[in-house]
């Protein structure tokens, strides 16, 4: 393998270039504080390592756009197409998901000049095309995938550095400031009939293929709670034997419970009389009024029903959203502040929700399905998001890793019902 | 263990009481062709043994009604609390399920002297209580619990044979007439605000907590087959390599197809030049014309995918079933007809979809989800339904080996997406 | 499947014949306290289900002896060919192992009319070839085989009627009478050169092949205790925390104990401040004096580590074996006594080690290794015991489970170091 | 974390401290051709990543030598006591196994830094205590403990490697000069008492405790080949359906050729018509007269069944390398060769076995079982051996992977049975 030495990126001035050289400077200044060991490990099959991070955006925008339309096309390295294919079974064979750990070469020198090898010739292209609008288009939803997997990887090296008893802060400590801690409100939202999903009038131009066709649904009346659940009261369920009584689960969240021997959220660990927290600044206590996170939903579930309300479904969710008049998608505790970590809400509630955006993902009852008349994008990006409509939950509203700008009302996260190493935490409904 | 001997039970006419003899005799009678050993195994652990089927649905009588009716009430055998609980924490201890098959006492013998005892105690009870309103809404529950217990015995019992090569038929070969074959034809059906769920006026007095409350729910216009998959359909879709092409399917449906190594539906196995399957009558060959069944969701789905079509939402289906004028749920090819196997449909399509009842089990493309408002039952009876609401699919209209009048348009029965020993089949919608 | 009604058997009076009546009968016997559904369970993948072992050992005659030698041989069925074959390769296909409690056809009433065939045939066999060395040969091996297979079924039900809360006792209890508890004694033996394995003129005409060949070996003086070790002994190893010190463990043993959470022998729990142990006369107190039993080799193996000695290898059990004078291998609480539990020593030691046969098998130090020179037999029989010859440990001695007359000094038993479910303690050395 | 900042070792001149030296420079030397990312991974639970081979290693000098004798003694770093033992339960805690490839921190250069600052304290020390034996003692094992986990080092990152198909050779291509293939040959050896184990006058002071005690033995007369097993007679064994006859296999060595799939040794795959195989130098072509290497204990004993022979006993390989005049441990193919490979033999038989020492493991068939009147060293340098004596067979003899001087006649090497990722091969004996 011969790894060519990048030349300096053409200066060009598109919004789309800017925004393209952007994004990806962000993402290297996240793999910035970790170590070429950091960034190689895998702790399990659902993470990857910050290496393969690096390298999988890298091969989005080689094999889906460069391929495409760059004159004279040479693939960086061939073995790339394989080694950092994450699941399309439309481009061809993969490297197997757990064994991502594993790929030692490239080096993370390596994989950093495959990155600016292909910055160069995406740049010289964006200038050479730069009103193509499938290009455009193609470019689009590679950055929303390269902001997907800044999350990815922060939550990833997160779980990673969990093993690491001797490894520093990846991050500065976050400052709390003082909080006057606020018992959650409810607040009431009509039922009727509500449009679901993407409308760009509102939500910007892009979307991912889920979020489409935008669509009429039926909304009983319902109530949302100011802010999510804060992990002073889900220490009260912890202290009401909530991990012990299985009438609060359901059948297969109890399961989980007892194959893994779970009496606290992910990270949590008890010390003498008080309880630590594993975060990207090291360990800290934890802070009660700050947003329960790392939960389940099978946690998520068991809480809402041991404090006699439920989950909302999506459609609920998405309502109180578009409702939202001081609070923005754009504004809110993002990756960009760099805290990593939810913060406790430092306003007092002005009549509509807090932390919608931001700070945790708020786990959803609604299973993660295709909507009405939902057609995957054609080809190999088809597959982004409709294979994996079965067994899996919606999350909206972003959180402290996402970066600012990606999330939107309408906006579909989705994880299994035990996956715990995101930020998720949640918001009561009834 | 001392085992009382039944006395004879006492006469008495009321229907509820004739309604309870005539379904714990159908019970035994499904028994009837089984020895006391084909009565003892438990092929996995998702199934049961006939065995413990015939006692845990006299130990739901006798734990949920006679020790809360019966005056001095004096359980059997106190350890049947336990041996034949099936999931009711509520109720306290349970055997573990991948152990009901090494219950070897009590014998089939015993078990059917406490169904005697519990049958005779009942009755008494009945002919006691003809009007305790809450008695008998508890009865009619046990009697759809058992119900549904006999359509389990069916087809657990088909597959534990399924281990047998000497075993004989289960039951006789059932007739297959001549049919003229059916090209699917296309029902419409108009959009708009239904509401779905349990309608008393429509549907019978009683119904499961899971098809309440009764809400509105917004459709948008779509079309459902005439009739379900046939064996010649799907077998089109595995002669055009639909087990080996990964965008057919889910990508937890591939993983499936691959960790499986599935090339047919279950119990299918080839031989030379054509395809056998087992069924209760023995070794079969597959009829082009009967509908498609033992089919996981997975398979269901990958193949609506491959026809350009989908599933319908329970919605939908629930919508259609509503609509029918020539059928209805309590005429149909149903376990009573004693063929324990889907049949074609003998009759031309009469401007609506045919066998929307009984033969398979249609899956839908909706997960098994709360209502809006949704409340289990109080106390250990609700856990019937409710705290298995998560990663199962919601299937309608009943099969060949549900009891006729078990099913209503509301019914809804659910499985994981890779159950695949139910008689599982699919109909088209777009 | 026709299964044909047996004819009585012809009376003949060779003491072969006669040996082959009384052990057939006597392995109905052991059948004859279970019911139909006892026969018929499997417990785990180890263990076979009593019909499985009746019809298994008739194919046994059938399969190396009536096909052989019978004029006009035709199967009784062939698919038993494929059913009750354990692990012959050479025999060809075979029912898979943990799926032998799922075949209920032929039920238990048919496998005895499969035995009475095969045994009116044999015997007539016999008759007409009395002298026939081939034949009285394998029949012997056949012999053998079955008893083995009696003590199988005994310990193979024991640990089914384990499961099951309800079962009355297998056999009545046995009588312990007064005994005067024996601190056990060392008696010494001298090295040297020692001939082991099988020696005709002492140990009768039949044995295993991997009893052979006979061959030198040099022994070191070594020490072997008088007696097995107790229930009372191997508590005082439990006291002093025996089960949570890593350093008394084998690495695989420690594994073993961690990952199965063992803190007691198989069968023993407690309750309030007594032990209780599972046994074929039911649930019974801990008797001190008592052989334990049920213990694993890595138990073993960490409790003479405990009391600062050693497990014996076969050779010196062997050669001790042949010192004995007062002691045979056909005297002993063997299965014919009807205890199927070890008894505590009833007389003093007289000078020489007590209880060497019956009771509980022994476990020795010494790997089950092929004999120096060691061939397997001939032909499918050959599979006997070579192909064991993997992480298996060598048990000496019989236990209250074997048949009287079927161990000899050289005879050697074998099983993985995790199994527990035979008649296994341990006596020391050092 | 603070790490010291070594100062350059104190020069001394006793031949141990030259030893230490130099064994601790090879150590380095073998993990220079690898990138921080190489010596990050671990690609199986047994497998360990190069850096922690390098720390262990440093661990067990400061853990056994300088907490014991150096004075004011601190720890280079508490938390590597935990992190960087091996399996000694009597040091503490330890780090999981299968998580060693997930400890980032210390890096690479920081596990250097544990190196410097451990040799310049040992180097002190040394000198400062010349001749005190006890020390000296512990020395020497660690020096041979280093070694071992040199060759680890080797394999490890071998099986590591094979999972990167970009990754260049670890090593230069190796030259294979021109061979005459030779025929095996047997060599005959007369039977008797033979001294089995350690004899410092022959094989030098320092053994491991297995080798303990020099214990009489008895063999019987035996012959063993010339050379071990080539890849060019294993491919018969192959192309004769080796690896599809159950009857060749032990019955546990069938289950693993059936659950793995295996139709060829560790490492080789076919590539149309010829076989490749990984090596440290990269994909090459099977070379027909290289001794076969990676073979399991299972292919070892199916091999020498099909090759109508047998393994030689441990005994039996160690008297006749006893034998040897013209051979010795010092001499042949050991890793300061730098092949990493076995080679053909290129000299004749010039009258005694050839390739004894070095090249490949020889795999006997004899249990991995204590000596008469083994005793393990006292306290945690105990755990050495002696736990690991239960389901491993021994291996004799060194490989082209371990440091020249580490092994002797009496050296016993030992891995499960399934175990391939050593260099590891077979010679004939009968």
């Amino acid at each position: 393998m011969t790894l060519a030495r990048p030349e300096s990126p053409p200066r060009c001035s598109s919004p789309l270039s800017q925004r393209y050289e952007q994004i990806r400077r962000f993402t290297l200044a996240l793999a910035e504080p970790l170590t070429d060991e950091d960034c190689q490990v895998q702790s399990m099959p659902d993470a990857s390592p910050t290496k393969w991070h690096l390298a999988h955006v890298t091969w989005f925008f080689e094999t889906f756009i460069l391929e495409r339309f760059e004159p004279g096309f040479r693939a960086f390295e061939p073995m790339f197409r394989v080694l950092f294919n994450s699941y399309y079974q439309g481009v061809g064979e993969r490297h197997p998901r757990p064994q991502r750990g594993l790929i030692t070469s490239p080096t993370l020198a390596q994989v950093k000049r495959y990155r600016a090898d292909v910055d160069a010739r995406m740049l010289s292209l964006l200038a050479a095309r730069p009103d193509d609008a499938q290009l455009n288009e193609l470019l689009t939803l590679g950055l929303h995938h390269e902001q997907q997997h800044q999350e990815l990887l922060l939550t990833d090296i997160k779980h990673a550095l969990s093993f690491n008893p001797l490894h520093g802060p990846y991050a500065k400590r976050w400052p709390i400031g003082a909080v006057s801690p606020q018992p959650p409100q409810w607040h009431g939202f009509d039922g009727g009939m509500f449009q679901l999903g993407h409308e760009s009038s509102r939500d910007g131009d892009f979307c991912f293929d889920n979020e489409t066709p935008r669509h009429g649904t039926y909304l009983a009346p319902f109530e949302l709670a100011s802010r999510p659940v804060s992990n002073g009261e889900f220490m009260a369920f912890m202290d009401d034997d909530g991990y012990r009584r299985p009438e609060l689960w359901l059948s297969m969240g109890w399961d989980w419970v007892q194959a893994e021997q779970r009496d606290a959220p992910l990270y949590w660990r008890q010390e003498e009389n008080r309880w630590l927290t594993h975060t990207l600044q090291g360990q800290v206590e934890i802070d009660p009024h700050t947003p329960a996170c790392h939960l389940s939903f099978f946690e998520a579930e068991a809480y809402a029903r041991w404090a006699g309300a439920r989950l909302p479904t999506e459609a609920e969710w998405e309502l109180a959203a578009r409702r939202l008049i001081k609070s923005s998608p754009t504004h809110g505790n993002f990756a960009e502040r760099g805290a990593f970590h939810p913060l406790p809400a430092s306003v007092p509630d002005g009549g509509e929700p807090l932390q919608m955006y931001g700070d945790v993902w708020e786990w959803t009852q609604s299973n993660y399905n295709p909507y009405p008349g939902y057609r995957p994008l054609p080809g190999a990006v088809g597959e982004y998001n409709g294979k994996f409509m079965c067994n899996q939950f919606v999350l909206r509203g972003g959180s402290c890793a996402t970066p600012a700008g990606h999330v939107r009302a309408s906006y579909r996260n989705f994880f299994p019902p035990d996956a715990q190493w995101q930020f998720t935490g949640l918001r009561l409904a009834r």
